[in-house]
């Protein structure tokens, strides 16, 4: 399932995207489903159907199966209501991770001519919900902050079962869905803070997240996909998520060392090479241009850039 | 007002300590208060009444000032309700500053054999949610993840009135009220991530808060605390908030340049010397220890360890 949030009369909404683009209206068409189940769809919310679990989701597995065989025609919604964040008010920080594809790592070093290398374990870092942007909203370029506003397509793994010090074997049990981040970055601030990336990582508009999340099972082996970015139509990145340095297991199970993943949580997985700071001379994001995040199975994630 | 937040029947319930210790139950005593304000006080949540904005909070010190003269006796919590934290379910993760006692930072570098010194910005990260622990809660040592669990006494504050780029001047009209937060870090999984300190200061366990928020009126001046931290009753810590090097102004309007602070949101603003991983041998948490945070003019803190 392709699964999304939609505003609707300045509301969110959970909507399915079935084959045809038109999006199923997930509480309009639970009307009628019975128990727990029934109730967890009729919320609307994508975060209450994560949290709801595999019965609540077979459930709306089956309405959109009809829905794709002509029925629930009476519970579409609105073609023209904008897409939201698919988890537009998540209730943490984004979980982040860098230096996670080595020719990243790479281009990174050379451009601040150092030597890190390949780190030992994943580099966690986080983002904040008020950074969040929907798919077309706008990327922020605060002129008077920062000079050095920069990009990053991630796949983002969303977890659907929560836990706590989960074995690599056991961490795609946890795993609902899958779709892509942006993981705009002033490079500038990144650096100043004592090196720590959180406020670089934090400002408004520096996190697109979307379009949907793509469930699962849609994926097959989210190590397999194409993930690239363009400026202005112009490529950037191009990379395979097959390329990372730390697997899904292994940031699974390094995250939840000691602490408690749940349901709902998002974690963006690292960025391959072609940002624009490594590039001599570098060249970051200005006011008018547009940033588009693909990644094979999942799709686009379009976003224009504002200064303000 | 000292507000804090009780379990009452496994349900969070926000009340205001009186002089006498006894709790008056803000939905409660707010039964007959109309309008916005009645409504917010009703939700009973101390989240709900910081959102709800000065006429709330107006009504609410009208109904606290009734009640220590010895009206409401009907509106009191139970006394043996135990303390949340008081805000126990925040709608992002903490926002944490490091490096910001200048004794403190000295001992760091003394035991990491560095020269890092101030640095020319504050040091901002998070901790999540999933990391708060209520007065009387365990503090959490997992031997199978860390060996070096420290503690770090920290004055806390939370935003009441939102914004992006507060000015310095006008820092302290964003300021809700004071609270301890005990930062324990896992030493050995603070500088093993890549040098970011988000995982090793993030465990579950690891976010001691409380024991109550006093509002900014009865603080005054925020950097004229004493602040002080025992193991097993033997002095630890034992600072001053005077000694921040950046101050409470500075650290709101660095954090909000081009970052939205929110009602609510926690700030806690860094640790005075005398951490454990700085001592020589270096002395960590173990279970069945007792950590008890000090902050004049706010109250105690108090956490047993527990192994896991």
């Amino acid at each position: 399932m392709r699964l999304a949030t939609v505003s609707v009369d300045g509301r969110a909404r959970c909507v399915a995207v079935l084959n045809s683009g038109a999006r199923l209206d997930v509480a309009l068409a639970a009307r009628d489903v019975a128990g727990p189940a029934g109730e967890a769809l009729r919320t609307g919310s994508l975060q209450a159907l994560i949290e709801a679990g595999p019965g609540a989701q077979a459930a709306l597995a089956a309405l959109v199966a009809e829905a794709e065989g002509g029925r629930h025609g009476g519970a579409m919604a609105p073609g023209g209501a904008p897409l939201m964040a698919p988890i537009p008010a998540p209730r943490k920080n984004i979980f982040c991770v860098g230096r996670n594809y080595a020719e990243h790592i790479a281009e990174g070093d050379r451009a601040q001519k150092q030597n890190v290398g390949v780190t030992e374990h994943p580099v966690f870092f986080t983002k904040p919900p008020t950074a969040l942007v929907p798919p077309e909203g706008d990327v922020l370029v605060f002129p008077a902050v920062s000079t050095a506003i920069d990009y990053e397509v991630e796949l983002a793994l969303v977890i659907g079962k929560g836990g706590r010090n989960i074995p690599k074997s056991a961490a795609y049990d946890h795993v609902f869905g899958y779709t892509i981040l942006n993981d705009i970055t002033a490079r500038d601030i990144q650096r100043r803070h004592g090196g720590q990336y959180f406020k670089g990582k934090g400002l408004d508009g520096s996190c697109p997240l979307g379009p949907w999340i793509v469930t699962a099972d849609e994926i097959g082996d989210p190590h397999a996909l194409s993930i690239g970015l363009t400026v202005n139509g112009e490529r950037r990145q191009n990379g395979n998520t097959g390329d990372m340095i730390f697997d899904i297991p292994t940031l699974i199970a390094s995250l939840s060392e000691g602490l408690t993943l749940e349901p709902g949580d998002i974690l963006a997985t690292g960025t391959p090479s072609g940002v624009g700071y490594a590039m001599d001379p570098p060249r970051f994001l200005k006011d008018g241009d547009v940033v588009v995040c693909e990644i094979s199975g999942i799709g686009t994630l379009r976003n224009p850039v504002r200064a303000v």
